[in-house]
């Protein structure tokens, strides 16, 4: 199978730069499910999030030349200080184009992992002129945060090492915002899964993915009031592919019950996970029927909480 | 050596009971002290805390007579959850005293755990007349939440299972609030270690191990004003004569070193630890010196804490 070449190759050719993260289990909360869930803990990832497989995995894909002259990305989330830190373990260069009231703390951890920031006004439109002027200005070659398939390749070695450890899931329930691990955990399911099915999960208030299956096209959020601030990305369209074809269903889940599983999973299982990652937990919880008896693994994508704003 | 096959022996006895803790590194915070730390994770025990090491160990030791007739013990703390849970798995009765103003929090955890609540007045007279009459009414062994051989031989199986997986450690930081844990770590770090040293660390706001080995004999705190509230207790005469024998000596560190400490621990390592527990990191931090190159365990001991109060 061409896919389980590709993905075994990725995630060989990244793990010197990436963790093989731990899979937790908990009692208590099987017990509230019904289920026997694996937490695949990629909130203990470098720099906290899985995003760190697919920017390494793009960056080796380069030529020496393009490597030789930089990556560039805009973002304001996790991919920014994936690609710096990714950009910084291969000694290349990494421009990061950051929206100009981007939080301090994310422009301090970019810069911290070696990152160049340049500031733009912060619109979509600013960030891609910003972006195409340093590819321009340095020949910088320019990485999507998700919507690359050498992206969704390197997230889907997430889902290989899940799949290896237990290799007899019946899902995998993973959080959808651009699409990006979602689509890389529903490739790695064909390769390593035994008839393991992928749900995606995601807030109401950015239910973006749930409408473009729908519609059969990509549909865009018109607002992104969620606490889940990974997921308010929309798909683009390698993502929309593959979910369209490999991905079950979308469950949809409200801001209260994000918080909730957010709160649960960091009381008893005494680790700290994004509301993004919660949504998975979230989604099981509410549809605790469809899930109960089954053997079920969660994407906890990643652990980039600002401490001074929790939701509790 | 007695000890060790003391040890050894309580390790198997509740070893059906407990989790052998998981042992994390973080190289950011390896980096920033000079040191290579390994920490010892017990706020992923059961309950959340190590004290369930010592409550199994101390109710296995009973015997059948006594074991019918259930245990008591006066504690708002870990310790009252510890004893609910351990007398629960082994189907005996616990009757845990708690002073009227204990948080409902604290309450619901008990009985969630089967406990039998008695209330009291918020002295340590109210606590220790009531549990003596539960003592007489029902017949009921009282355990010690640390000043208990059997409770700090139980507690000693941390250690040991920290120094079989890390056998050349040069030293292990420990928290101390009644002395259960840095005591039972000191009897662990002889019978396994290898010239391993342990070193207690305590708030200054509370640092009655520190004055009581400048004394020579047991002193008190009168102010208990530390955001480590699982540490502001008083040394037993137990716990004191080990620690006088064994342990090298007490760091103290400021509120403000023990905030920062485990907000480094939060954010970096992603867990969810109690504050009492980044003390350890907070003596590690404020001597680096000391440390530096050297192999330093860590005695993560709880990660019980009120996410609506955090100090961030």
């Amino acid at each position: 199978m061409k896919i389980k070449k590709d993905i075994i190759e990725s995630a060989s050719r990244i793990e010197p730069y990436v963790h093989n993260t731990p899979i937790l289990t908990s009692k208590t909360i099987n017990k509230m499910t019904g289920a026997e869930l694996f937490f695949k803990c990629e909130n203990f990832q470098k720099m906290g999030a899985f995003k760190m497989r697919g920017a390494t995995n793009a960056i080796l894909q380069l030529s020496d030349v393009q490597k030789r002259k930089g990556v560039v990305t805009h973002s304001s989330g996790n991919f920014a200080q994936a690609l710096a830190l990714a950009a910084k373990n291969l000694s290349i260069e990494a421009y990061i184009v950051m929206p100009n009231n981007a939080p301090q703390v994310k422009k301090d951890a970019v810069n911290g992992y070696g990152g160049e920031i340049t500031e733009c006004a912060p619109t979509l439109e600013a960030r891609e002129t910003t972006a195409k002027q340093i590819q321009e200005n340095k020949g910088a070659t320019f990485i999507h945060p998700f919507n690359d398939f050498n992206v969704v390749l390197g997230n889907a070695s997430a889902g290989k090492e899940l799949l290896e450890k237990q290799p007899d899931l019946d899902c995998i329930v993973v959080p959808v915002g651009g699409g990006g691990l979602v689509s890389g955990t529903a490739l790695s399911a064909i390769a390593f899964g035994n008839n393991c099915t992928v749900i995606g999960a995601e807030p109401f208030e950015v239910d973006d993915a749930y409408r473009s299956l729908e519609a059969g096209k990509i549909v865009h959020n018109t607002t992104t009031n969620t606490i889940a601030d990974g997921l308010k990305t929309s798909l683009g369209d390698i993502t929309f592919n593959i979910i369209k074809n490999h991905v079950q269903e979308i469950i949809r889940v409200t801001e209260e019950e994000i918080i909730e599983a957010m709160q649960l999973i960091w009381e008893r299982m005494k680790i700290i996970v994004e509301p993004s990652s919660a949504t998975a937990l979230a989604a099981i919880l509410k549809s605790k029927q469809q899930f109960s008896g089954k053997k079920i693994g969660l994407m906890i994508s990643g652990g980039n909480v600002d401490l001074k704003k929790l939701p509790f």
